[in-house]
């Protein structure tokens, strides 16, 4: 970690992000163009989030498999809207072996394809249905402008790929995993978030309807940080997924399909950082405590260590997930920089004092300054570290809450939206046709994100056109 | 899964193990040439291995990161014994967003190039090492004759990577991750393997010294099963990873690598297969138990599913891995033939008369008929099974080493290696020479495995040449 200050966040977001990411150490540029590598402090984040999400997957009946990175390029073609969707982000293998090969092999940018495939020769059956599986894994999408962890040429997910009898399950599935990213996305990283459906301009390549959670970033843009898709019956027909029902007959499965991927990361920083730089929800920390040893003479190091040692090993215990951080080249001061940096959400500090009072001294990451500053006995502290935890969560995701609803907006005009999309989230009828849409786009650069599932049944008018409108949209700038 | 019985062991030990990966659904062929889907049956034993040995690397103070899939061709091409090896398995990405590349982009076969240049970054000065970095993933090497998990095309492993001040923290870590490896297959995989140091021929190229975990297959051809690197100041040269040590020296790291692949899954299911399918470890089985309810009229079908699943919940509640097959159509037979195929560690069957007596019949895999049956009293279930899953696992480690130790010969001269070799690993001095070990392969197509750690210091005359060796090796016809 170096010593200078982050830019801050009112002077240039963006700089920011790119500033916190590398001195974090969460990733680093590879050199690749485009290219990532997730350092492991970013990685344990990613396993805490995988961990999170494989649970509520196993818990939903889901079983996880691994499918091939390579795809013939002729699967692609097979589904019209996914291989206009995907063939401009190709990386396209073209020698293998030190051979020039007959069919070139996509390095896969999604595989609804390839699994379509498969699934064409396992299904035979009603009773083989449903079939829930999931893959965790890479994929390569050659995006011309990256950003660490935002859009990166090759990225982490995990994609889910159901099959299902009929159109009602493979609909209700859809909206399941749509349920689990938000309940993952609010109650583990504390992002609230919005479900909604996408509108067609913004739905996936080859599917017949994308629902998607939205996050308000701390800069007020929005991003997409999971998304589900209904596919109908497109790649059952395109890969020929046919079963035979309870009355003998030859029937095209409906299929689903839903990721949420290393992205999300790119969310928790953007929604709770500060100045000084990460701030991580309890549940997904890599450490959850960061204890900071306070001594000057070498007398005091040793009394110090042991109370150290001894607190760790009762937090450890509890399940918290603690880092001593012992270093003696640099001071107390710096170390606190350090691991504010890194976002660690309490900060146990215990020196010879403390040792005589039988204390520590404990600072919360998310309130800085004197606010967040307690001293607490020796006695009992797993307890009362495992209760700040809980709060901690509770409290980051309060304010995420409060800041993005006091940064969407119900403009009276089209004027006023122009306006409000500058520093917030306009949330407005829609008429759902593409050209005000694209109008919006064009004025602001702002993108329909969803339109939320629970609306009122009430209708309006559109905010561009002015003409009928069944549903609200949230109109946002985006990452 | 089919009826049809599998081809025995004895008649075509090859086919079996291609009938059993199928009908088992460990894996499946993908429809690109050497590529394989691994199914979610194979996959959660993949995801058990995973977390069995990385809870080893973390417990030796390993921590896991992502590095990029895409590697400029010319980092290869830096390290000369290292492209050597490797061009003729590269798969080359030359066509990226629809443009031709300036230079061509390698789907990685090993990470030692891009993770050397992130090192030569990262690493400044003796306070940053050792770096002891791990990393889960896909790899490509472009094989030409593939088999299911043995050796395909794109293959999962985890491939760590370590950089340290002095050879001999380097040579130590080698040894270390070797000494886990083993630790892993023999008390996780039941698979007892050989720790010992491979030739210059069979050396991994670019390292200094490589070594291997070594296991013996149920028809005695060997497989390497896990290896770990000595890589010297090679890679360090190549790319420049030097750091300053505590007198402010300029100094090349020493570093190492190792891995362990799906491979595995192959040693696991021929160390420990039989006519009637796989037989897993219990501790790595991913259903390590298979309840089967009987029944003949629907008043007995209440009563039996009543106690099936308290039984499950009991067993689940002791953390044991339970899977009840309440099928209705098939026959109990033919669910007794399915988890035989799979593998199942213990089923457990319970009827009308079982319940009347309280009791429960067990089958274990490991012991076919009714040498492996027993009935067993439902009070203390869960103690009896958890007994009976270490006892599986213990006989299926001896079992495995017996019929290892009674195929490994010493012949008296070279006319009886010739033959040894045909039905066994002979264990014969051998005087290092590049000759006398490919005059070995090409009489016998045996090759040199590994040069055990723990040899008495006698030394001998070459079972080739004659001339005066240091060393023992195995020679072994290898998968």
């Amino acid at each position: 970690m170096s010593d200078e200050k982050l830019t801050p966040q009112n002077v240039d977001f963006s700089e920011w992000y790119n500033q916190v990411v590398q001195r974090a150490e969460m990733a680093d540029y590879a050199p690749v163009r485009g290219c990532m590598v997730v350092r492991p402090y970013g990685w344990a984040l990613w396993e805490n989030i995988q961990q999170a999400l494989d649970k509520r997957f196993k818990d939903t009946g889901h079983v996880n498999a691994a499918f091939p990175l390579f795809i013939p390029m002729s699967f692609l073609e097979k589904e019209k809207e996914h291989v206009e969707g995907f063939s401009p982000e190709l990386a396209v293998v073209t020698i293998g072996g030190g051979e020039k090969l007959e069919e070139p092999l996509v390095v896969r940018p999604t595989s609804e394809t390839i699994i379509g495939y498969m699934y064409s020769k396992w299904i035979k059956s009603y009773r083989d249905l449903p079939v829930l599986i999931n893959q965790w894994g890479n994929v390569v999408r050659w995006e011309l402008r990256t950003r660490l962890f935002l859009r990166t040429l090759e990225f982490y997910w995990q994609e889910g790929h159901t099959a299902h009898a009929t159109e009602q399950e493979a609909r209700e599935e859809t909206q399941r995993m749509l349920d689990v990213y938000a309940d993952f996305a609010i109650n583990e990283g504390a992002v609230p978030v919005i479900k909604g459906v996408k509108s067609q301009a913004e739905k996936f390549a080859g599917a017949s309807l994308s629902a998607s959670i939205e996050a308000m970033m701390g800069d007020t843009r929005a991003l997409q940080a999971g998304t589900s898709h209904f596919l109908a019956q497109n790649f059952a027909k395109a890969f020929n997924i046919q079963f035979l029902d309870e009355n003998n007959t030859l029937q095209y499965t409906w299929t689903t399909s839903w990721g949420l991927s290393t992205r999300f990361i790119g969310a928790i920083i953007m929604t709770h950082g500060d100045d000084q730089g990460l701030i991580l929800p309890p549940r997904l920390a890599p450490f959850q405590v960061v204890i900071v040893p306070i001594f000057k003479s070498d007398l005091e190091t040793v009394t110090v260590m042991e109370s150290v040692h001894r607190v760790e090993a009762e937090l450890k215990a509890a399940g918290i997930r603690v880092k001593v951080d012992g270093r003696t080249e640099v001071t107390p001061g710096y170390k606190f920089n350090d691991w504010e940096m890194r976002g660690v959400p309490l900060r146990i500090e215990i020196g010879p004092k403390d040792i005589e009072k039988g204390t520590v001294a404990l600072a919360r990451r998310d309130r800085p300054g004197r606010d967040g500053k307690s001293f607490v006995p020796q006695a009992g502290l797993a307890t009362a570290v495992a209760d700040l935890m809980t709060d901690i969560q509770k409290s980051m995701l309060e304010r995420a809450t409060v800041f993005r609803d006091s940064h969407i907006f119900d403009p009276k005009d089209y004027a006023e939206l122009t306006e409000v999309v500058q520093n917030g989230w306009a949330y407005s009828y829609w008429c759902e046709s593409a050209e005000c849409e694209a109008k919006v786009k064009e004025d602001t650069k702002a993108t329909t994100r969803c339109m939320p599932l629970d609306q009122s049944v009430e209708i309006g008018k559109c905010i561009v056109c002015g003409k009928d409108a069944k549903q609200k949209v949230y109109f946002a700038r985006a990452y």
